[in-house]
Parts: C-alpha cells; structure tokens; sequence
C-alpha cells in the first residue's frame, strides 16, 4: 500500500477499499503518510466524494486511531447534541441540565469558537472557576452528580481527525461533506453516546447556506450515527437570522440562565425544548417533560449542579465589557432582515471570537439585539447594543452591521421556519 | 492575497487571476505558501483544469521565479527539440549535432531517466570524459565549436518547476496537462531557444497512452510556446514498439554513432530526419538538408566537435555489460507486437534506469532487439540479447518480458505510424 495508490483512486472517481482506508488514516496519524499526501488526497475527497461505505469506513478508521469512551456505568441512557454553529447558538448551555433534569445523561463534549461563530466551552468559561478540561473520571463524577457534562474533548479522541482537521482549515479542504460528516461523527461516535440529535444550521450565518446542502450533510451524519449504533436524527434549523437576543459569551450565558429560570427569548426556548424532546426520544428515555423541567425549576438545579461540579460559582457575577454603544433605527416600520452573518461578524470584531486558535476572547464583549425580525420599529428606537472592552473596536464592527438588516413594509418577512425539516434514517 | 484564496477559487471550478497566479508561484517558491497547501492547489487544478490563459501565465510566473538564457551572442539562430520521453529514444544525440551541421544552433538542456524511460545524460555520460554540468559560458563555447551543446539544466532556471514537479510526483499530481505542459514548457522557454519542436510519444511506453491524450498535450505546449514567443510545433509520434533496435545507455551511444556514420536503424534515421527538418525549418534556417549532413560526414564532425568540447572521448570504447542472456522466438511467423513498455521496464530492472533519484545506472546494461514488428522470425531465432552487470537480474527483467511480445500471422500486425500527426499553432 503507498499513498500516491490511495490519491489516484480517488482523483481517477474510483471507491476507496476498506485497506485503504485503513491504511491511509492510520499512516497518517503515524506520520507515514505526509501532510502534502493529505492535502491532495482531501482535496480529490472534496471534489469526486465518497459513498456511504467509503464515508462509514472513513469514520471508522478515525475512531479507531485513538479512544473510545464507555458510559456504562452510569444508572441512565446516554444523549447528545451536535449543532454544526451559528450565532447566538448557546442552545447546549440551557439543553444539556433540561435533558438531565427529565432523565437522561447528557456527555457533551464542545469546542471554542473561530470565526463569526461562538464556541461553546468560550462562553462556559466566562463563569469564574468553571473547567473546561477534565479527565474522563472528572466527566463521569460531574455526569453522576448533575446527569450532563460539557466539556472540551482530550487529545485520545480521534487524534487522526484532530489532524485531519487542521491540515484541511489551511488547504481549502474544509467544506466537504463527507470530511466534515466524518468529522463530526468520529468525535461524537468515540464520545460513546448512545443516541445523538444534530442540530444542521442552515442560513447566511451557518456552515451551509441552502437547505439543500444542509439537508446532504444530515442525511450523510444521520446514516453514519445509525450505521455505528447510535440512535441519529438530525433537525434543520434557520440560522438566517442570529438565535435569541444575545450574542457573545457572558452575554449568552446570562441568556442562557434566563431560559433555565423559565424565561427568555421565545425562539431559544422553543429550539431548546423541541431539542430536548428529540434528545430523550431518540435515547428512550420517557421521564419529565421538557417545558415542565423549565418551569418546576428542576432544569435550573441541574444547571447550577453541573456548573458546581466543574469548579463554577453559579452565582458569580459575570465579566461585563467597560465600552458599549447603541444603534439607533434609521426610520420606523418592520425589521424585516437581520443577517446572522453580519450580526455574527460584527461580534467576532467586538472581541467575542478569536482571530487565531492561540488567541483569548473578550468575556464580556458581543451583542444585544433590542429586535428581531418581524418587530415593528420606531425611527430613534434602540436596534441593538454593542459591547466591547475598548471604544476603538466599534468601527470595524459597524463595518460588518453595514446593509446587516432592513427595516421595511410588514409583507415582505422573507425568514425560514425555525425548524425546516427533520431527518432520520 | 492568501494560499486558501487561491485553492478555493481553483477548488469551486473558477479561473485564477494573473495576480493569484504569480503571487502562488512566488509565494510557493519562497516557502511562504507551504507544501500541503500548493498539493492541494495542484490537485483541484488536475480535476479543474486551467485554461489557456491561466496555464500561460502559470508557465511565465516560473520561467520569472529563475533566470531565463539569453543567446543572442550566437551568430545564427537556434532550434530545440523537447520529447516527452521513451524507451529507445535516443533521438537526442544524432539530432542536435545534425541540426548543427545544417546551421542551426541547438543549446539542448536534457534530463535523466526515472522509470522506465531512459535519460539523455545516462545515455551520454557512458561516453568517458563526457560532463553534463556546463556553466552559462561553457554551453556558449561548446555551441560556438559545435553549434550544439547537451546538457543538464542548472539550478536557476525555473526553480519554481524543480520544487513543484518533486511535490506533484509524491501527491499524485503528475497526471495534469496543464500542469506537464507548464512544466515542459517554463524549462523550454527560459532557455531561450528562438524555435521548438515538440516530439509527444504516444503509445505503452510513452506517458500519453492515448492519441487524443497526447494531442490535447501537444495542442496545449503548442500554444505556450506560441504565446511565449517561440516558434513551436510538435509531432505525435509513436510509442507503442521501442525506437531503433538499441535500448539501454551506450548501447543507445552506439546506436546513435551508427546513425551519425550513416546507417542505423529505419526508424531512428526517419525520425532523426523529420524532426531535424522540423527544427530547421521552425527556426527558419534554410542550409544543407539534414539526409546529406548525415551522408558527407558533416554531422558525424558536429558529434565529435561537440562530445570533444564537453570533455568527451569520441573514439574510447563504451562501457559494455559483463553478462548476456539471449532470448529466443518461441515459434515461427511475423512479430506482431513488441511492447515498449515490457521492454522499457526490463531494460530499466537490468539497471539501465535507476529506482531512486540518487541511484547511479549501470551504463552497458540494456537490451539488443534482433527483430521488430513486423519482421518474419523462425523458431529458435534471437529476438533479443539481454545485457546486464549481474547474472541475478535477469530473472526480474524476463517477467518484465512476459506476454510483451507476440508471434502471429503477418495480417495482425495494428501499429502506429511512425510520425501519426503533426500539431502547429
């Protein structure tokens, strides 16, 4: 078996066999296969594809290169989420204590933000104390103790795709499907879940921006989740415009809280609850219901276990930036558009997101939106409010807000569904 | 500008502008853009291909990542030739000295084997004394002494192709006319011969295994050429059978002297013969016709004008192998087919070619054809003699051997024509 074998069956449309597949993740990962290797054998992926046996295979060989965690000996069914990103995106910090508080456990392992869209573990960190890093014993103290964990992944899960995924953010290998399928499964398969509900955004401010794209990518994860014997279903949701009002990591905790104390933004509310519903649906888990759990408050003392338990004073105050300024509406009638996109970068600008993986981000900066699409206006009223630890970010974040929303007649709303479709195997 | 930029933009089927194009090869060249990202690249240009304009300004952007010669000195003008390569084709050494003798000037930068096709410097450098490395100044005095000159290219020119073409030939890259014309074509140009005349092989032993393959080739470095200000024209010519009876380093010598004296192989004088006029009439040199220079002598003096002025030996004896091995016709009738690729790779396994780059060749190793295509054998017939430094290789070259010769009725015989097109601007 050689590399430049497995580069020009691919490159010449032809399926890649098991062995290849086997051979070419695990050479890889041992430094056999070079990273210029990859590159070209990725960039041949993304551009002649690769079947469902080939994208299983794929998913396989990454889960194999390194760990996989077992849950067994928990008292309950495990159950996750995966949402692919948007703005304003912290469905996870409210969802994962609601599904604990209705019966099932909750294993979540996330990321940090890059780019205009937020990272989960970013926004957990802005609570003082709270841990992103713990080791597997850690995650199954904290799962018994408040039934969810959210947590970064270690470095024993799928280390091929750890490396695959760097090599693919510099080479323009990035949007592929079936890399970003396997990607995604690999991690949440090693997680050791027994059922997961992927959340595929859809809309200027996501990954993919046609339902159609969106729907390939859950159809894809939703038959490798079934083919490795996770219970997989995948919901399209609108990320046109951003999620709830806040957006930024302080700011999106505090959102997040308002949920758990049975308020807060109707669309997150609505998101959090349906996915918590398909959560434990897909685990068989028939226990509390979800819009119960929010009010009875069970949901909060799940929240503030988990939050405790990963070194976190839920009671602390959260860091506040020092600057903030208003945009005004220009003239008065309904807020017909607010781009997810423009509002996302406009808060990445602000200091909420990092500009390289080595860089720290900014707390308290980000957006409240003081309207959403559908809203009327008034000329003068309060749009939003930028936050930001100094003055001098406000312009560059102006710039992306630039042709970001329209305010118009009532008729011409023009906004997905929330949620646009549900796929299952 | 950035590396992802430039990839996406080839990646999702789009053109590459002049400036990304110059800024990649630069940026290639000074290690600024890195391996993985330019394999990559050059993957999504072999699936996407690159159009005349591109594939134009791709060539300039690493003629200009080097120096470029410069022979006005000369006081005539010069012709080359360029092929791409086959078993037996040692069309190199009586052709420059024949143009030579005809007034043209030929300041050829040639290459060594790797493969199953042989090199002109190995073939060459089996002549004692003979070097290949030439400074600017001494390929200007050997071309004043013999109005022509063989050999290798120094490290300035086109760098960009020397480091490219070893990244594509690990990643699977090769395969890309546009990026085997540019490649051809940036040496070519930046040596700075007025006129071109491009031999395209075609058939098992050649790189295009196809007609239309080689044609789209041919069709591609014509225009290059063209566009770049060289006159250029190239023959298809055939690749199926070896070339000449002779294939191997001094064995090819020997044959080449033969041709030189006036005799040699039909084949190998016709070609020498068309592609001489070729090269005189692209340069616009109207002196002796190259099938006198080859009976008066005059190319003969050419030859040991121009093996004298590099340091060469023109009447020592040859390097000659320790060991033959005859094979012989299996039965009687016509020999329909003699594959140039089984041969090619038998006389390589011998130790004509190498197998690594740093590898040195065996220069009397090769074979002897005693019958061609279409030539009547008896059973027990030689139909070629083996030549080799050990006696353990011959094992491996005969299987090479196996199934690449057929014996049949003399109606069978589906060959190419020598010359099968000729391709101008």
């Amino acid at each position: 078996m050689d590399a430049i074998d497995v580069i020009v069956t691919k490159r010449d449309g032809r399926e890649l066999s098991r062995e290849q597949i086997d051979w070419v993740i695990d050479a890889y990962t041992g430094g056999v296969v070079a990273d210029e290797q990859m590159s070209s054998l990725a960039m041949a992926i993304l551009l002649n594809g690769m079947n469902r046996r080939e994208i299983a295979e794929w998913t396989q060989a990454m889960i194999r290169s390194g760990a996989r965690m077992d849950w067994s000996a928990l008292p309950g069914r495990t159950t996750d989420k995966h949402s692919t990103g948007g703005v304003g995106d912290k469905i996870t910090l409210p969802l994962a204590p609601l599904v604990a508080a209705c019966g099932g456990y909750v294993p979540q392992l996330s990321g940090r933000g890059l780019g205009h869209t937020g990272g989960t573990l970013d926004k957990l960190e802005s609570i003082p104390g709270w841990r992103a890093l713990l080791s597997n014993d850690e995650m199954l103290d904290v799962l018994n103790k408040a039934g969810a964990v959210i947590c970064a992944a270690g470095d024993g899960l799928a280390p091929a795709d750890k490396k695959l995924y760097a090599l693919r953010d510099v080479t323009g290998t990035v949007e592929s499907i079936p890399l970003i399928a396997s990607s995604i499964m690999s991690k949440k398969i090693a997680e050791g879940t027994g059922a997961l509900v992927l959340d595929v955004k859809v809309g200027s401010g996501a990954f993919m921006k046609t339902v159609e794209r969106a729907r390939e990518l859950a159809t894809t994860m939703v038959e490798l989740g079934t083919d490795a014997g996770v219970n997989t279903v995948a919901l399209l949701t609108a990320m046109d415009r951003p999620l709830g009002r806040a957006v930024g990591n302080a700011l999106e905790v505090t959102e997040s809280v308002e949920v758990l104390a049975g308020g807060g933004p109707e669309d997150v509310v609505e998101l959090t609850v349906r996915l918590a519903r398909e959560m434990l649906q897909a685990a068989g888990v028939s226990g509390k219901d979800p819009e119960e759990a929010l009010k009875d408050g069970s949901a909060m003392d799940a929240w503030r276990r988990m939050i405790t338990a990963q070194g976190g004073d839920p009671d602390a105050l959260l860091p506040k930036a020092a600057e903030t300024m208003e945009i005004t509406a220009p003239s008065s009638g309904v807020l017909t558009r607010l781009d997810a996109y423009g509002v996302g970068l406009a808060a990445w600008r602000l200091g909420a997101g990092r500009e390289r993986k080595e860089d720290p981000v900014s707390f308290g900066a980000g957006i409240m939106l003081h309207a959403k699409p559908g809203d009327m206006v008034r000329q003068g009223q309060p749009l939003m409010t930028l936050h930001a630890d100094e003055t001098s970010r406000f312009e560059r974040a102006l710039a992306a807000l630039e042709g970001s929303y329209t305010i118009g007649e009532s008729g011409d709303r023009d906004l997905l569904p929330l949620v646009i479709d549900r796929i299952t195997a």
